[in-house]
């Protein structure tokens, strides 16, 4: 394990720079949290002017202290946070948590000092977090360190929580309370300067005190370095991500918050899909399925039994059931009957099984524990609402006690004096969700993770040179211009990466004069590397049967160039296809996440119609599927109103070959072949390419 | 006013029949609230064995009663039920609420009992809340009834609460100390034998104590019925419907629940959309939504100013902007140059506003008015995490003192204690929200609706017959038979209703071969009632040219259908259109919402493609817009890449006059037009339409 990331969390020792005795300052808040959580190593605070403060002994410098300082955390003025990490540097100190704001956040100024640091944390071997950050929390038994400015007392749990804001992070701390929420740690990242969400992906990766991860991000780093773990197979343990800045809006607020670039939100979305990175829409969610992951056993399978005393809220638990794509499980007879000798006669027995409001805490486990051991059932969700005759308290620990494999998640909607009770005390103390629609999102996340995960595994094999470390990039293969590439450029790249180019002559206006060596029908097409949509200037004319219409063609082309004040600078003149489908595949390099495929529907009206799949062009045979079926011409390409299917095997080898062309030429910056065209004999031609190089 | 309905919320007297002196009972229970909340008026129970329950004088029978009887409330067991409504009638009261359950909800028995206790309560004139409910509150300090078994004590405010399941209502006033859910009136209509929504909808428009009408329903009685009003503009009041069993699953639940039969979500959703009705998704955005309506005035636009101590949770705030189509404001130089005398040298004076951690509630109030006072800001959302130095309870009170007609929306993120302290202290107690992304929710739902009225107000005449309550059915205008129309029938219909059939002659097989005046190019089809997708039978051949494609073309239709042991009963001979694009026009006779228009993307991979918008089939022109937008062929028909628009007037002239068709035919059970080809020269073409006949 990084030993210096280890010491952020695990130190013996910390020492803090810019401690103070003045109440309500953060150099005083921070030591005084740090004291009352109960921190278990040597803690040695620094400052000029003070002999002691809150009772610890204050050394006058850093130079002073003898003792080993595992971990240093800076809160001093910013005009001081430099001079202090020199120091901590010349004591060999390894981790430093920079708290101290002020850096790359408020311009350029900030960014230098900010740069210069990091350059020498980066010489010395050290690590930094921050800065502008909160600070960092392990609320293991054997460290209880809170070296944060919220005084709350975080209860142990076995989630990693990484805050790229420390706001959010702090009013998370400000709800604990409220929430129920636990973790084993926590870590303010503020501007990343060093420190990042793929360190602590790492780290909590080995780290065996960590079961779920949960990143709350507004950017990435580097998002390909992000998915090469998880493409590797190297991230065995849930992660779950809340990645705000998600509209151009949000980015442009996250920019000058952190500084932070953003990709293209679909693109994020696309590629922790692809990967089995569970992605949340806001914090409830974030921390519901933490809880999920580390309370309950994934479900095997997507039917979930409903249990309620109350038919409303059960109906709204269906709904989001559906919604989350899982199944109401069909109860199996013999369990019925077991149901009948415990339900209410006027009660249900059919999923959703109402229990009536007279239910109490032994019905309720009773009919759990059938339900629960029904083949046809993989979950049970548990609805109580509080009626006038039955103590909630009582149930909520009944339905804990049932002895299973399965996930049982219970929603209580009881008076308010209920949840100080149940925190006080309950056994098991485990998750008690507040709204009907909670546990249906929280199994799904679990199911989305176990399911992505084991056809990872399944298709591992297909990512190829990615998994043995081979470096992807076969450099200079090609010596190209930079900009479009040109017809022949083209061709030859096609050529070898097997993307069915349609037979292409480049011709001048008057070559097409003088050849008489064409077949028929055929296409010209007027070229300037300028004009991209070629339709818009009626630069296309289809099925040309002879000599004069061809003629005619290349004049009428040539005259609307003119119009628009283009130049033709060449004819391509290419064998005219029968048209049955249009479909599109193209790609683009992500400033953060690399290199990225599309998929879909073709043609001029492409931009309407919207019928395009994206993923990183890290691509399982699995995920080819996927992209080819989660777009209509995918579907209509497969065969749909008795039509035969066209020759899709043929077609995914294209899609693989060219995510292959866009990984290995690092120099592509973007593709398309729209449209790729399907003729009615099933065959597949590239009739319009075009490659920017850069 | 329905002085009957009236009647349950504002009763001088009630009389509890099933008033039971044994604790925990409902009859106990539901006495004791009562009397708990401090009801004005006078308390009458009926108990053939006590002399007084909880120290009210008890009567043994209902004939014993002298004093009148405004509301009588019914909690005797269900074998007793009908008896007690008998009484009750015969003493001529005319507002039951009969909380007992055990009636439809149960089964066949129950739904005997449940009709006949409906049909004396119709001819007595009198009306009947439940059965199976759990009563009705009203908070208004002159009346002050909480006639339901939960004992809490709801505060005054000016909503009007309906909800069809009883225990989503006792989950919502089980949690009130927590939401700050406040309300004028609560019913639980339970069965909803007689009282219904529709009831509830006209009875709080013109109550004056309300001001936002809620619903929680699981179905609606008659959905046509709940529109009408709006549609006639008779609806002035905010409207916000959570409806549940969205999902098949969920309807299923719903049904055994109450016996509801629900409608198809998409077209529920359609409905409520087009009439300016705010549809929610949960129970949060219901009563926050509520509370927006009460507070605050509506937004003038969609430009929303951000305010924050805290960076992360600002970003969440825009994305939720963004999601529900909001603007980030683009503040004026005059407001940012007033920001920077206030704001924190290294915050920011770009919205979203940064004020740093150091804010306190002088700068909030400042920052508030100079950003509410900007004219490009129509709403302003307020963040605070709580800092270790700052009071939370001062800034929220001195952002909610900011004098503006632009609504303020605080989102505050604090330590637990905060939420006493403001619910105790606070002089104005506006709402305050816990989520970042809550506020843009709630303006958008209420920017929703003061649009959605305006447009409904400027399209009003457009609605033509409904408005002036003219029968809209023309009855017996055609005598057709059951089931699909025949071809001369489709022809006769589609004429009176200006839809552009093509051309057509029916001929048998023999009087193909012996005519020879056809005009080619031409299109041949097979026809057999039964044969609904006629391309899967290969039944369509196109751009027939001369008198042995014809011949042929018959003879291979002919062979199709043998093949699938179908006869050809006549060929269909039209004109052979050169199609440029196939758009569809449906509609269908929803059972609850009545008659559905649909538009979209039409042809043979009609369902793949799913390119479909739906409305009710009271249109105004304004909504045939928004259709023909809402669709991706609708944005190609509008002119895309230099492509001149298709006839969109003529278009909407159709779906007009096919809605028409629709409204006026009551035995249209279902229609559609599929393709309407639209050709090249630009003229519009039923060449395949279908009606069935009821």
């Amino acid at each position: 394990m990084n030993s210096e990331i280890k010491n952020f969390f695990y130190p013996r020792s910390i020492c803090i720079v810019g401690a103070s005795t003045k109440e309500k300052s953060i150099g005083y808040e921070l030591l005084h949290t740090i004291s009352n959580y109960g921190y278990k190593g040597m803690i040695l605070p620094v400052n000029p002017k003070a002999e002691s403060v809150l009772g610890y002994k204050c050394y006058r410098s850093i130079e002073e202290i003898k003792d080993n300082i595992d971990l240093a955390i800076i809160v001093v003025p910013k005009q001081f946070a430099e001079d202090s990490v020199d120091e901590l540097l010349k004591k060999n100190v390894k981790s430093i948590l920079l708290i101290t704001a002020g850096f790359k956040e408020i311009g350029k100024d900030g960014e230098e000092v900010e740069n210069r640091i990091v350059e020498k944390i980066k010489s010395a071997g050290a690590r930094l977090v921050g800065p502008n950050c909160m600070g960092v929390i392990n609320t293991l038994p054997e460290i209880k360190l809170n070296a944060t400015f919220v005084a709350e007392k975080p209860e142990t749990g076995s989630t990693g929580f990484f805050s790229q804001s420390g706001a959010l992070g702090a009013a998370v701390l400000n709800s604990l309370r409220e929430t129920d929420v636990k973790f084993a740690h926590f870590i303010s990242a503020g501007n990343k300067a060093d420190i990042n969400e793929n360190d602590l992906l790492r780290f909590w990766q080995v780290d065996q005190n960590i079961k779920t991860l949960t990143f709350y991000l507004e950017s990435f780093v580097n998002g390909e370095n992000f998915l090469l773990p998880f493409i590797k197979g190297e991230i065995t343990k849930p992660v779950i991500i809340l990645k705000a800045g998600k509209t151009s809006g949000g980015m442009k607020a996250a920019s000058s918050h952190t500084g932070a670039l953003s990709s293209m939100d679909k693109v994020v979305d696309a590629s922790l899909k692809q990967f089995g990175i569970v992605r949340v829409n806001n914090i409830d969610e974030m921390f519901n399925t933490a809880k999920g992951f580390e309370n309950f056993s994934p479900p095997k399978g997507r039917r979930v039994a409903v249990v309620t005393n109350a038919g409303g809220p059960a109906i709204l638990t269906v709904d989001s059931l559906e919604k989350e794509n899982l199944e109401l499980a069909e109860l199996s007879e013999d369990t019925k009957k077991k149901l009948r000798t415990v339900v209410h006669p006027e009660g249900s027995v059919n999923n959703p099984v109402d229990l009536l409001p007279g239910a109490n805490a032994e019905t309720y486990k009773k009919v759990n524990e059938f339900v629960a051991a029904d083949e046809n059932v993989d979950a049970v969700i548990s609805i109580f609402v509080e009626p006038v005759m039955v103590q909630p308290f009582d149930v909520v620990e009944s339905v804990y006690d049932v002895k299973t494999d399965k996930p049982i998640l219970q929603v209580y909607m009881p008076l308010p004096e209920f949840w100080d009770t149940y925190r006080r005390d309950s056994k098991k103390h485990l998750p008690v969700f507040r709204n009907p629609e909670d546990p249906a999102e929280v199994l799904s996340n679990m199911i989305y993770y176990s399911e992505s995960k084991a056809l990872m595994d399944k298709h591992r094999k297909e990512y190829g040179k990615i998994l043995t470390g081979e470096n992807q990039f076969v450099e200079n293969k090609y010596i190209f211009g930079k900009g479009f590439l040109k017809q022949n450029e083209i061709d030859i790249i096609c050529k070898d990466y097997g993307i069915p180019i349609i037979k292409n002559e480049l011709l001048k206006y008057d070559e097409i004069r003088n050849l008489n060596n064409f077949i028929y029908p055929l296409v010209i097409k007027g070229i300037n590397k300028d004009v991209i949509h070629k339709s818009e200037l009626n630069a296309v004319k289809l099925n040309i049967q002879n000599k004069d219409e061809l003629l005619k063609a290349s004049d009428e082309i040539k005259n609307n160039f003119t119009k628009y004040s283009f130049e033709v600078e060449d004819f391509l003149v290419q064998p005219y296809i029968k048209l049955k489908h249009e479909v599109l595949i193209g790609g683009f390099r992500d400033p953060s996440f690399g290199p990225v495929i599309m998929f879909g529907t073709g043609g001029k009206y492409v931009e309407v119609i919207c019928d395009t799949a994206i993923k990183s062009a890290y691509l399982s045979d699995n995920d080819i599927d996927e992209m080819i079926n989660s777009t209509v011409i995918g579907k209509i390409l497969n065969g749909v109103r008795g039509e035969s299917p066209c020759d899709i095997k043929k077609l995914k080898e294209i899609i693989k070959s060219s995510a292959q062309m866009l990984i290995e030429n690092n120099n592509i910056s973007e593709f398309d072949l729209n449209p790729l065209i399907i003729s009615e004999d099933n065959s597949i031609h590239a009739v319009d390419i075009r490659i920017k190089w850069e």
